[in-house]
Parts: structure tokens; sequence; C-alpha cells
């Protein structure tokens, strides 16, 4: 269950409207990587969970402090079009440059849609979606998603912190800030105590016999590119992240195989076929079996 | 540029055809870690890249194999779906429960639409889009992403593993698991090189001055939920992996804030405001504007 | 079947040209709750319609209305981008900020795609999509639907109203919001009659024995946030509409259950299990398992 | 902020397994009118609200608690998928008629993707997407959404309701009955409250001025189909719901306007003009232009 | 305007009902070439098009037939799915597996969306989209995108004719075969009149210069596989089929250019940059700015 | 397989940066008709192909060579973006309209979520999806297909190359078109041959048996639209294109059926039935069955 509280966990109130950053922010709220995002991907993974304990707890714990967050940057936006212009484009475009930019530059849908008011969409209007999230079971590789999920969402909001120099909005990004760096940090602690706790490593999933994968390429660096930089990393030579083998360099594959000849299907998928003028033949058998029917 | 050879980097030819298994295996072509992603993504990462040399070679390198990966699975659609059904329902929910249950399970558009080949969708028949791909020009940023992608990819392939005995379709994934396995590992490898080189570290993105971010909530974990174990994490305690800090546990928000007041935009939103009977003034004073137009 | 006559019903044509009203226009044909979305929806209804007779005539009777609504306004987009500028971008910004300003407010698309016609997507270039309809198969549900899409949609028009002062445009938007205003009333009066006659009536689906509902919490207002005003309102206490029980006001549930133990599915999902060290194990398990295949 | 509890707000525990069924509850959880739907249109209402006070608190308190039903369904679906098959189709397909069909049923990213779990999607595998919200800022015409969307909720919970016998589900079934039950009631009960208090009436927006609309037509049913029986209904004549008029019955437009002439946009569009033999003369023209560049 | 008439163009009655089969006729209602994209292609190039006359009266005149084919599957598809099931899983699975082929063959949203009604979804349950449609302004192009549409919808009612042996449906199938023989035939008629008028020619658009473009490569085959026999193909040598050049055939790129190096964007975008330890440095900068401000 | 040379075909580097105008380019690079539209295409349908030879070859050799243009669009796109602004929206508004200008006709994704790189979305920022490529597995369809796609690509890039006059840019473009132009003239000369060889020809599919459709209709105009010139084009009389039949006019349909009645399914899907007062019969029927159970 959830209970919520008409408090914010931090002050989201801009020093003056602008409509323009409203639609910026979008992305970090309904984007691929914004807090509609890791709140939703957070709590299906609890809800899914097989391993009681304090990962569930976490996901839970932190996934609940997301929906907060969530309403923070809404409350914020709706703050930010306080003063959305609904004038006459063709007077703004003439008289007023400032004006103009700002239809030019916002949000339309903020007016025409939801009357000065957030929506759950990102930067670019496109509607939050649940592909977005990653709920696998799998924990190791659902902590790796979390962690690059609060690595995107904190370069997005560095990268809104410029945006604007309003004081206001800057705390509340300030805020966003602190928190993406404790949950980068949250996940990176999790995945390491996840693997010394011998619940996971690598490679995922642990538990599926490396015995039943094609053991000659999986430590193989093959090259299809021409670059040969490449080949001086550290995924080109010495033991594996894993500890479980040795780095090798090829340039190019090491297995071919012949492409498997066309397939012919059932004539009544009417694809062309192999067969030279098939249209009288085909028809003719078709068109007998279905004379009869 | 891209130059196609006609040999495969892999046997792809099942012992014989299943339509349904063919259904199941669009998830690791066209879904959300499909092969399509995770060649699109390294791709875009490479054309998008600011750094040279070999990590530019590394995403360009591994993005043309994936492709070749994308071509295995789509040729390995193609001859499952050799023999699906064209029939009638009727006589096969009645005369066969095999090809009821064939009818039943099979992706219906590979036969409608496709004639018997393989698409661009997901199991369920999704269609791949962009919005899949992550590339955000900070490379551990997405070498995170790239990590986690190859993790579910491994996942979702392993679980089809076992979703069939036809030999020679495992015989591909076991290909493919191998190579899951690599990429999994050169990610990781890359991701530590990157660090230990110096071009970034965490919190990401590491060149804006955390000066700008809430200090206070950097390293707290906040406790939005009701149990109790997350506090015996690693992540509640001791110095966190980024180096720079040291974790406490608190139950709940250690900040709050009020909400702010509700908005009132301009009139003409016609929106519901806090003014008792606003109709007919609001009315009149628009009337008014309006009347003089 | 449709007949299509080469006239519309009212006048659509601007003033002059207006390419950055054009795709504000766009909202309310190809929109969430633009005019393709009620015709699609009104003759839906009707081809599912269970109930002959003045209902199924009054869906067909309007929805026909709205495909020429979509006509109207695809008429009127075409004729504001007639002018739509498809010059140099450096230079307008440069030379001319009017220019400059109708560049960044349009939608691009219009040009790119289609060389200055209308398009079937909303104001920020989402395409129309069948999600947007609603047809349940039962009237009273669906009556509340169109209800809400024609207030939603003269909302939309109205604020549309005040973004232009062109007196062609706003001849069709006076004559879109009567036709509105109509369809308001007509759905409001169509919803009332279908409970007179005894068709439907609330709670919907009326014919769902009430005796299989969890009746206790039927008329409980259960307040999960701290706001106490709630408790004031008309859904607090008193008779309910439905007029077969008494609201009653609850802050927080009136029920609860414990939250079920995690589940463990078969092992080969290679989710996270609850085992510690389960890694060894479960793969001991599956591989003498395979090893025997 | 919301705060979370490891409780469930009714016990969410099936007799058994049933994976075929967790499909298909997946669309009251990730479906247009699902419990995702309602908590984050009630929620985004709240946070643009433009009026303080008891509707405000509202939203508020029952946003959040479908927060909590979002999350019983999900409970519950990750219970029903614990046993799900992930064995070899083709042996299903011949031995076993009965696993055959769940296979076929069963949403199959609910093993390869979830591992067992529950997914943000509807029960054919759409994602939720942000468009399946409303939220306007007017609350006469939100809360008539919000009373469709309880309504359609309930239609496809009491469908579910037949399509199992499982009492765990069906007990669960029962309780979010009541409830849609108890949000039909309030929404109307909100609905009516706000007009009788003077905030918003029909037809919405009320402040807009309907003189501005072409009231000729504000009250005029226009048949555009053949059936004649719509002229019968209560919205054909005698006065309307809003107060304000007449209804009157007429057969196809009373209003009609001549279809504008083909717009000739800028010939660089490269549209087919109306020109005989366009092709050199527009290419001439151009051409001298862009030789002199 | 549209007109509708309660009639339909052709019978369209099953002999009895099949839920599965309702679902599988969705895909040529409200897929990507189902009789929805085909009626909205043609009205939206008819309301764009700047050439008055008999080509636009031909898309006006065949747009609204396409209207009433919409209508005849919808109508056919309510009817197939009026025995649908909404019976019990389980029950399905275990006592009858012809029940349990239909319950995993439908399209399960039939019954819980819209209580056995068509919907505008493909036979995946995909909805119907706006990015279908084709509308260039230029009539060469989209009357090739009309012969298309109209092919790949013959083909796929032609495998949809061999999925039943109702003679209801497939006389309705072999009425649309016929009118899609017709249709194929009418666009490939009106785009070559389209040229013999001097209207466009290819390559499309004709009115741009030819002189604009790089003219070594304009008749060149590029080979990037390393199939040979594309040489042997009328594409590989003799005259072209606009008249203007000749093929000729070339193993790989006749052109290449170094690829550009790196870019190196404003820093505060905090993408990964070729400096080695650039993190101090570039923090010290933006650090300098931001204390300043 | 694919193999990567990091070289391009051709020059991609713009005379200088304009972050607008990369915008508008990702039209043809994520777009509808975009390049990764015609990669994917043609790769997909040599995938699905049953004809070996001539014909696979060709769309392999194309298909690459197209993946190649993905990359130089996207690399181009990334140096037009090298300087794009992340400054405050407030200070360009009033400062710098130049600067405004951008800001609002950028996409603004480019620099939240990408820092400064290329995305596989269309100029409105809608990503890329595989809905978009076709591919039945008949050749005459699909390279119909084919020639519409570079008809469409080759009239956005025709309109893009008049919104820049950077060199740069243009000169990338002219190649585009060129290749574009033998693409066009390739797909004729592929769909002419192989109807010439007798693989296919029209009506397609051209072996579904013509005896199978309604005749009567194959070849008749019918008009639904009230415009009469159509009756003068080459499709009204005459011999028809696929040699089988003349063309004859009429005005309207040559056949009507009445509409089927109303459907009854089962009562629990709660729909509105046509019985007056269901509700108490329905509800005591279902109730007494439930009930028992």
């Amino acid at each position: 269950m959830f209970f919520h509280r008409q408090e914010l966990q931090f002050k989201a109130t801009p020093d003056q409207p602008d409509a323009v950053y409203a639609r910026k922010l979008q992305e970090v709220l309904g984007g691929q990587y914004g807090e509609i995002t890791v709140a939703m991907q957070y709590m299906f993974q609890g809800w899914n969970m097989h391993l009681p304990g304090k990962y569930r707890d976490l996901v839970f714990g932190i996934g609940a402090e997301e929906f907060g967050h969530v309403e923070m940057l809404a409350t914020m936006i709706a703050q930010l079009l306080e003063k959305a212009p609904l004038g006459v484009t063709e007077d703004a475009v003439q008289d007023d440059p400032t004006v103009a930019a700002v239809v030019g530059g916002m949000d339309i849908q903020h007016a025409i849609v939801a009357g000065a008011g957030a929506r759950p969409v990102d930067s670019q209007g496109n509607p939050w979606q649940g592909s977005y999230i990653t709920g696998s079971g799998n924990l190791l590789a659902d902590f790796t998603a979390n962690a690059n999920a609060e690595m995107q969402g904190r370069i997005q909001v560095a990268r809104l912190y410029h945006m604007t120099d309003d004081s206001g909005v800057r705390d509340l990004l300030s805020f966003l800030l602190a928190r993406d760096t404790m949950h980068q940090n949250m996940w990176a602690a999790a995945a390491k105590e996840l693997q010394e706790e011998g619940y996971e490593q690598m490679p995922t999933p642990s538990n599926f016999p490396q015995s039943n994968e094609y053991r000659e390429v999986s430590y193989q660096y093959l090259n299809f590119s021409d670059g040969e930089a490449a080949s001086k990393g550290s995924w080109a030579s010495g033991p594996t992240p894993d500890g479980k083998g040795e780095f090798s360099y090829h340039d190019g594959p090491t297995t071919t195989a012949p492409m498997p000849p066309p397939t012919r299907p059932d004539a009544r998928m009417y694809g062309t076929s192999d067969v030279p003028n098939p249209v009288e033949k085909a028809a003719g058998t078709v068109q007998d079996k279905l004379n009869k029917e």
C-alpha cells in the first residue's frame, strides 16, 4: 500500500515561470530515464522478487521515494507553466520576439491539452511507456540496469542544470543530483554485495551451466570493423572480469557457416518461389484443390 | 560503410520447423534487449563518440558483429516457419490438438503479413523501436547500459534454451550465450579501464562539480517503505563505492517542504479556478475583451 | 456504407496562412480527443452494438458527421500551410525573426513529409492511434466516455480559439464549439434515457450481481493522503448516486492483508532465488539434468 | 511524498497458479483502463489542480489508493505465474494438450522477459503509455473522464470474474469491484457538487462565452446516417440538459459550404501541381535560382 | 462531408462464429495494410491535393468506398465473436481441448475490453496508428504507395482465405479480393496517366533539377554484398527505366571519404572527451564559471 | 555477416554546425521513409526470400549500402550538433533572438539525452519503429514497396536540400539524391524483370486463382464521392493494366446487402442488450448460476 503526504521532499518552486524550460524538464519526469521509469522499475522489481529481506526492502524503500520525485517535478512544471502564453501566434511573431520564441519552444500540449499542467511525456511529447522499465527477476542484471538508469538520469539533470539560471529550479536539481549520486553508489554497492554473498555472479545468469555454451568463443574479441586500436584494450588480452578465462583478440570471425538455402513454405503463403513460371502451376494445384471444396 | 558477406558467423539451421518457437525467438531478435537493440546501440554510440581510438574501435567492432547476429536469428526464424500452418482453424481445433496448439501459440502475423518470414518485432508482436537504445555520449554510463543489455540478453537466451530440444536451435543459442559471456566481460573491462585512465568516474557525470549538488543527502539511504532489512545492506553504512563519502541510514525523508499553493494560469486555459462561481465573472471578463475585438 | 460529398459542413478557409497555428490545430484533428477519435469511436460503438434502434442510429448518425469534421480540419490545415516556409534556417534566424519563429514553431513534418499537407497526428507529431477510442459494448459506460470526449474536445477548441485572431479560423472553431455543445448535451440526454428505460444503471455493469462484490467497502471513502478536506464532500456522507447505499469516510484502509511471501518459480527462469549460494546447487541440478539429455 | 507499507489492502493470493489467467489479469493492471491509468490520472490531476481543498484532497486521497491496487494485481500475477512452464513446446504439444494450451494462451514475455513476473503491459502485451491518462485542468470534464474510467474498469473486472473459478482470485476481484462501485459513485457525486457550487457547468468549459459559438447549430441533432429512430430520442426534441436550449432534429446538415480550391504551396515542396507539364517549367525556375547560388 | 447508409456493400455474415478467426481478420481491418490505412490514406491525399479534377475525384471516390470496407470487416468480426467464450480457463484446458485452443488463439481483448466487438487493432493487438499512412503531395510517389498498399492487402486477404472454410467469410473475402484487383489496376493506370500527361515522372520528384544531384553515381549498381548474381539483372546494364541513363555494375563503392574526426561539443554536455583526465580540468572550468554566478 | 569499414561512402561534413537543421535531417535518418527503414526493409526481405540468385543478391547488395547511408547521416548530424547550445533559455530569449530561435527549433533531446549526438528518431522525435518496414515474401508487392520508399525518400531529401545553404550538407544530399535516383530505377527494372520472367504478375498474388474472387466487381470503378471527373480517367474505361479485363465506371455501389442484426453475445460480457429492463432478469440468471457455485 502507498500513503501520500501533502508535503514535498524538497522545495520545488521556481523563481519565475518559464514555459520553454518546463518542456525541457519533462524529460526527467516522463522520459526513458525519467523519474516515472525508476519509480515503476523498482516497484515492479519488488513485486516480482524471489529473494526476501534486504534486497526487496531496498527496491521498495527507494521506489517509493522516486514516486515523490515524480511529484516534485510535476509540481515544478505546473508552476513553470503558470504564465504560459495562450495568445495569438501572429501577434507574437511580429510584435514580440520573446513571446514568439516561447511559443516556438514550449510543449504546445501543455496549453492545449493540460491547461498549463504537467504531463506524463518526455521533452519531445512522446508518452511514457511501460517498455522503458527493466525487471528480469535476476538481481545482478537488474541492479546493473538500475545503476545505468541513475547514471543516465544524473547526466540529464546535470545538462538541465545549465539550461536555466532560475535559482529555485537549480535548488531542486541540486537535490535530485545528490539523490542520483546516492542511488548510483547504492546500486553499485548492492550489486557487489549480491555477488559476495554468492547469489549471483558474472556471466549472468550464473546458474546456467557454461558447459552449454560454445566455449571456444566465450572470451574472444572478434573485430568486425577495421579499426585496430581495440586490440590495445583490457578486453583484448589478460584475465576476464568473471575470473574464468583469458581474453584473446581476433580480426574478424573465428567461425563461419554457409547461409542456408531459401525456405519454401506452403504455396498458399503466396510468396515468390524459386520455380520459374510458378504462377500457372501453383495456381493449378491450388485451383484443383479449391474446385473440389 | 558496411559490407555484407553471404555467410553466417555460426550454423543457424533447426532440426525441424517449429512455428510456436519461432515466435518466442523473436524476443531476442526484435525485443527490448534483442540483437537489433545492441547492434543499433553500439553503432550510434560510435557515430556520436567524442573520444577516438580504442573505445570507438570497440563499439564499431562489436556493433557490426551484432548485425550479423540479427541475421542469424532472422535466418533461423524463417526456417522454423517453413511449415507454418495456413490451414483452417476450425478443422485444426477439432481434428488435431497439435495443430490447434500451434495455431494458438504462433505469431499469426508471421503467416498473414510476412508469408512465413521473420519480422522486426518481439515475441508479443510489438515492433522494435528506437527508444530501446541508449547513447548519452558519456561512456561510463553507456558501457553500464551495454553491460546491462548483454546481461538481460543472456538471461533471455538461457530461458529460450530450455524451451526447445531442437539441437540445431540449441547450437545457435549456445553460440549466442558464449558471445554474451564475452560481451558482458568486455563491457565490464572497458568500464574499469575508462575509470583507471581517468576519463570518467562515479558519480557520473564526474565533471559536474559536486559542489553544485545538495551534499547533505548525497550518501543518505532514505527508507520510504516500512521494511527494515535494508538497513543491513552495504548501502546503509560504510564507505561509498565512489570513495567520496560514507553511507548513512534514515527512516523516511531527512528534508521536507510544504507543497506550493495551486497555480492560477490565464483564465482562458479554462481550467477550474479557486474562485466560487467563477463562471459568470470570468466569462464576463473574457466576453468584454472579446466583444472589443 | 459511406458516401462522400465534395462540400463541407461549414466554411473552412483562413484569412491567411499560418504554419505555426496549423501545427496547433492538429491537436483537435489527430490528438487523443481530436475528431478522428470521436468519428472512429462512435462508428465502432455502432458496429459492435447489441441494441438496435434509436441508440444505434444515434452513434451512426453522429459518427458520420464527425468524419466530416475531420475533413474540415484537414482542409483548413492544408490552407494554413499554403505559405509554409521551406527556406534556409540560418538565413531566417539571422535575417528575419518572424520567419525564424515560424520555423521553430511549426510541425516540420508538415513540410518534409507531407509537402504542406495535414497529417493524422497531434500537435506534437504523435501519430493518432487506435488505443485512443473506447467501446466496451456497455452503453452507459460508453456514453459517459463519449460525453467526456466531447468535453475535452470543446475545452481544447476553446483554448485554440484564443491562439489566433484569424476570423476564418475562428468561424470554423465557433462552429465546432457549437457542435460540441450539442454533443455534450446529447450524450448526457442519451445516458439519462438509457437508465430511465432500464437498459443500464449505476454501478456499471448493473447486471453483475453486487452480491459478488465485497460489499463492506462498496460505499466507503478511504483516504490515502493526509488532506482532510475530502471529508466535507458529498462523497463522504449521505446517500450514494446509485441509490443503493450511504457514503462513509475513513482515514486510510479499513482492511489489510499481509504481503504474500516471494514466489519461487522454476530455477531455469534464472531469477535470483532466496537460497544463499544457489549458483552451484541450481547449476548442478540443471547441469545433471542437461547432461543426461 | 509517498510512503510504502509492506502490506496489501486486501488478500491477493490465488488458490493455485494459472499462467493463462495471469495474462488476462494484465489488462486491469496495465491496460487502457487498468489501475496504472487511474493511479497516474488522479495524481496528475492533483499536481495540476488550480482549486485547493476538498477536490484536490479527493484526487490525492484516491490516487494513492490506486497505486496500492496496482501492487495487489502485480503481486497476484506474480503468484499466478509461479508454475509458469518453461518447457519444450514440441513435447507439450504432443504429450499434453493441457500444457500446450497453457503455452499457447500465456503471455510468453512473462517467462522470457520477466522470469515469471508481472509487467506494465495489457493482456495483449502492449506497454502502458502516458497517453492513456486524461487531465485537462477542467474538473467537470476530468471527473467525467474519471467516472468513465471506473465504469470501464468495473466492466472489465466483471468479465474477468467469470474467466476463473479460483476463489482467491475471485476474492480479490470482488474487492476491486466494490471499490469501483464506490469510485463510480464518488465521481458522480463530485461532478454534481462541482456544478452545484458553481465552479463549472455544461457545456464545458462554461466560462467560454457561448456568444462566440455558432449558436444556430448548438442544439440541433443532425442525422448523417439513414436510420430514423434517433428522431425518437430525448436528444431530438425537448429541453437540453444544460438548461439553455431546445433540441431539434434535422435529417442531414443544416449548413454547407463549397470545398475550397486546392492549395498551391512553394514549388520546392515538390508536390504535384495543377499546371500541365510543370516539370520543365518549375525545374527551370528553381534551376535558375539555384544556378545563381 | 460523409453520409452513412445502414446497408453494406456486400453480405458480411459468417456461417457460424469463430473467435480465433476473428482475431486473424483484425489484420486486414486495423493492420499496417488494413482497410483503415487505405481509407485514411486516400482521404488525406485528397484533402492535401494540389491538382483538382479527376485525380482528386479518384482518391475521394475510392477513399469513401474503403470506409465501407472497414464497416464490413468490423461487422463480420462482431458476428464471428458472437459465441466468444468467457468461461473458466482451467476448465477449458482440462475438459475441452477445443475450447482451450480457442482461448489460446483468440484476441483476449475482444472479450475483456470490447465485450465481443471489433477493435481498431491488428491481429496481434497493436493499435492502428497514423504513421501507417503515406501522403507526400507528390502523386506519382503516392500512387505507387497506393498500389503497394493494395498489393500487400490482397496478399493478406488471399492468405486469410485459406484459414477458414466458412462460406460466409469466404464470400466476403472473395469480394474484397476482387476490389483489390480493381484497385491495383486502378493505381497502375493512374500512375501511368499521370506521367503521360506530364505531371510527374521518374525519378520522383522530377522537378528537382538532376543537375543538383551527384550524377556520377545516379545509375551505378554498387554491390555491398558478395553475391555476384545481381550483375545479371536488368538493373546492372542497359537503359534505365527513366530513359535518362545507362545502368552500370560495380563491386563495392566507387567513392569513399575518410570518417571525420570525433566531435567536441560543449563540455557541459558531460560526454566523455578525448582529453586524458578531463575530469578535474573541465570541472575546474565549469566550477569557476559557476562559482561566479 | 556484416563488416564495418571506418570510411564513409561520401564526404559528410558540414561547413558549420546548425542544430536546427540537425533536427530536420533526422527525418531521413529515422523517419518512416528514412535510411534505417530501407536498410532494414531490404535485409529482412533478403533473409525471408524464397527465390535464390539475382533478386536475393540485389536486396542484400543494396541493403548493406543503406546501412552506410544511416552512418553518413548520423555522422553528419553529430557534426551539425557540435555547437548545440546548452545555455540558459531566458537569457537567449531576451538577449539573442538567434539563439532563441535555435533553442525553439532544435530537437531538445539531442542535447538532454544524447549529449549532442544523432538518435534513431524522426524530425519530431518519434522513435523509429519496426512497423515502418514491409516484407511480404511476394517480390512484386515488395519491390513496389521499395520503389515507393525510394520515391518518398528522394522527395524528402529534395525538400531538405532547400532548407540549408551549407555546401557540405548539400554535397551529401546531392549524393543521396543520386543514389535514390538509381534505386528508384533499380526497383522499377527489377519489378519489370520479375514479371517478364513469369515469377509474378498483377493482380498480386497472381497464383491465387481469380476464380475465387467475386469477378463481377474486379474491374469496376465505383464512385463513392460526388465528383464526376474520375469517369474521364484511364481507370474508368478501356483495358486494364493486368491485361485481363475492361474497366467500367459506376456511380455508387453495384451491390448491396442489408446490415445484419445486432449480435447477442454471452450476457456475462455485460454489454447493453436489446431486452428492455434486462438488468434484473440477466442479473437473476447469472446470480442463480453464481449462487450455486
